[in-house]
């Protein structure tokens, strides 16, 4: 498959980053002579990060290539991205162009934050909106509006890529999520030009709090759990009337004017400042990617998500190659030795699964550490199970991304019944030669 | 220190839980019948909760009481919350009372969540707005506002129980927090009035996106990064125009009559009325610790205030009692072996913390499961240090919340230079009644 992205910035970025790394080809079209060194930028980022959701292998990486010419990107492309400045002109003259350069069959997406299908074609285009949210290569959502024929395919893709698209069913300027950040937008723009709060306290004010609650459930749900039993129409009755006070500053809009311009900038500086944006993005990715896994464990929202897109990757065998997330590491930014069990103990399911209950009960384990694990990169895991002795024992050899060993672990389980060793003895059988290279790192 | 809760709903019985389980004593004043089962099912909801934030246990909970007689229950507070329903003429009454009946230094504080200190006090009460989130029990989040003699040292109270005080500056309708909520609740109702969108498509727009980014950096760090090395200045150039563009129903209020009421009701159980409120809340408090432990790993906003509340709790000598987080349970509900193996890694540093580094290399580890612990409540862990035989190693003995053991984990450090050996040495020695009685467990 095929990806043509317009517009090289950081949303064409973080495009190209989702599909290169889900194994599509990325064809970027971008007059910048700068497009390839800010796409390099993004993808470094996303490469460290977008694996690192997931406990197996992402599909190898796709080809990327760089074009000037816009007809040679979009030659053969299954979904073209337009990501350029958010001018109804350029939007205009863009899209037309990639409607008649573009396979017939091709998605034609944009990334605007604000235009409707109906405006960004009026001029002959036959583009969706794909609204995605930065940084795209981490967050799943996409809002999709436009002609239903071409957004259930487009909804598909991608899926297939790891994002969840919402499909906007009727067309409204700023689609769904934008006029709620809008609205807050202004209300915070006001705060901050009436010195009622500074850019910090603002932040503040939304993640020491409500952003927590939002990052797993809506508006809604966390509204009917606050209503409790007596139920949502309850909780309405309760609230309805603030509606009614001079709770927001919304009637009205702020001048942004230069002053204000200058002022926010200040406070910005002096809260964020003593970091670079690179720094910035490692601190958002890294508190991004913790909050994602966190989630995926109870499959709730963003994270049920990425389990589903798991579930679909090609599974391996053998071996099991597998992204070591940033939260794995110890103070020293080594891999914690507690990670390689955990690895080891998914991996004994994994090795099992065919014969064995999930929770087979485990007596004892031992683990060897070989040399310390700088925690990036994939590592190897080698398992095998062996049969003979007292109890059944699955050993794990894991392996750096260079194949250098740096762990072993062994796990003893509980002695099994008739039934169950028979199996056990099979499968240990038809990996024999694993169990004879293995048998020395058991002890 | 005693808190009086007056008003013992969800907020009230957060408030409680809040204090009660931070090791205050806590006194209720509530007339509805019902107090003391409402506050027992929230108490239920934090107490298996809030300490699993923590690697560390929390001071041992305070004495809880029920008054039905205001003037027994505020005697002798230090604060005192009010969490009455939201009318100001009653707030007018009871905060008059309370101003009357608490002790002089007591902190009088309100969880309104739209009155200004001004309106509240019009009467001649001398409360604060102390407006916290719910579930009160998790985030740390309070807004303060009033006279800054009064805010000051309910800040370092709020401090001292793991909260997280904003001061509000310059008083204003609905404080910071609720004017950038009402603003986002105002669009939502428009867009399921205006049939835009369901409640699920509005949930699914915030926490599939920009919910995850606001849970850890806010609204204005989040554009500081999208704006890229250009600047603040130059993201708000490029984004300002849509401020005159029409993203918003910010001009106009929705009426919120039966039609929409009932609407939003029939959405909402659609949604989530597969769940029981309690559900909701189990669901909603798992993933709200997964995700404050998650930020507490890099310090990151909540995750910071729980890392330095965690540093002021009282140190505990010899064996270290600590929560099981939820997030420890293996698929069945047990603690996961690799769980055994994290903890006994943190009470190794804590046990060689006076004598070695941090990164002290460990070669080899043994786990021995001797049964399986529901991933609930607390475990204790007793460690020893033998620096007999080959390699210094440390043994710890984990042992379920009644006693019973449960695993042992060994860690074998890597041979040590002489200076390092003899401070072992040392430690060992005085330690060696543990030492004795725990050589049988290493192997």
């Amino acid at each position: 498959m095929k990806a043509a992205i317009v517009g090289g910035g950081v949303i064409g970025g973080g495009w190209a980053a989702r599909f290169l790394l889900n194994g599509w080809d990325v064809a970027i079209a971008d007059p910048d002579p700068e497009a390839e060194r800010k796409i390099g930028e993004v993808l470094a980022n996303a490469r460290r990060s977008l694996p690192a959701l997931y406990d197996r292998a992402l599909p190898h990486e796709g080809r990327l290539s760089f074009h000037a010419d816009m007809a040679e990107a979009v030659s053969d492309a299954d979904w073209v991205q337009e990501s350029v400045p958010e001018r109804l002109d350029l939007k205009h003259a863009v899209l037309g162009k990639l409607s008649d350069l573009a396979p017939k069959p091709a998605v034609i997406g944009s990334s605007t934050s604000g235009f409707k299908p109906s405006e960004l074609n009026e001029k002959g285009a036959r583009a969706i909106v794909a609204h995605p949210f930065n940084p795209v290569y981490l967050l799943p959502l996409v809002e999709l509006v436009g002609d239903a024929a071409l957004t259930g395919p487009a909804a598909e893709i991608l899926r297939g890529i790891g994002m969840f698209p919402l499909t906007v069913r009727q067309e409204i300027d700023a689609h769904i999520a934008d006029r709620l950040l809008e609205a807050v937008w202004r209300e915070s723009l006001w705060l901050v030009r009436d010195e009622i709060a500074t850019t910090v306290e603002i932040d503040e004010a939304i993640r020491m709090g409500f952003g927590i609650r939002w990052a797993q459930m809506g508006l809604f749900e966390t509204y009917r759990i606050a209503g409790g039993e007596a139920g949502m129409a309850h909780f309405l009755a309760q609230f309805g009337p603030a509606l009614a006070w001079p709770w927001t500053k919304l009637m009205d809009v702020p001048d942004l004017d230069d002053a204000l311009v200058a002022k926010i900038a200040a406070q910005s500086d002096a809260q964020s400042g003593h970091m670079s944006i690179r720094q910035l993005e490692r601190l958002r990715d890294d508190n991004v990617i913790s909050l994602l896994r966190a989630l995926k464990r109870n499959g709730s929202g963003a994270g049920g998500v990425i389990r589903d897109h798991e579930a679909a990757l090609p599974g391996q065998h053998g071996a099991w190659t597998r992204p070591i997330p940033p939260d794995w590491a110890d103070g020293g930014g080594n891999v914690a030795g507690f990670r390689f069990v955990e690895a080891a103990e998914a991996a004994t399911a994994r090795l099992l699964a065919a014969v064995a209950p999930a929770d087979l009960p485990v007596t004892d384990m031992r683990l060897r550490l070989l040399r310390p694990l700088t925690a990036a990169g994939s590592l190897t895991i080698r398992s095998s199970l062996a049969t003979r002795g007292a109890a059944p024992r699955v050993t794990h050899r894991i392996e750096a991304g260079d194949g250098a060993p740096v762990a072993v672990v062994t796990l003893f389980l509980a002695p099994p019944d008739p039934d169950l060793a028979a199996r056990l003895e099979t499968l240990a059988a038809a990996q024999e030669e694993d169990l004879l290279a293995g048998d020395d790192d058991v002890i």
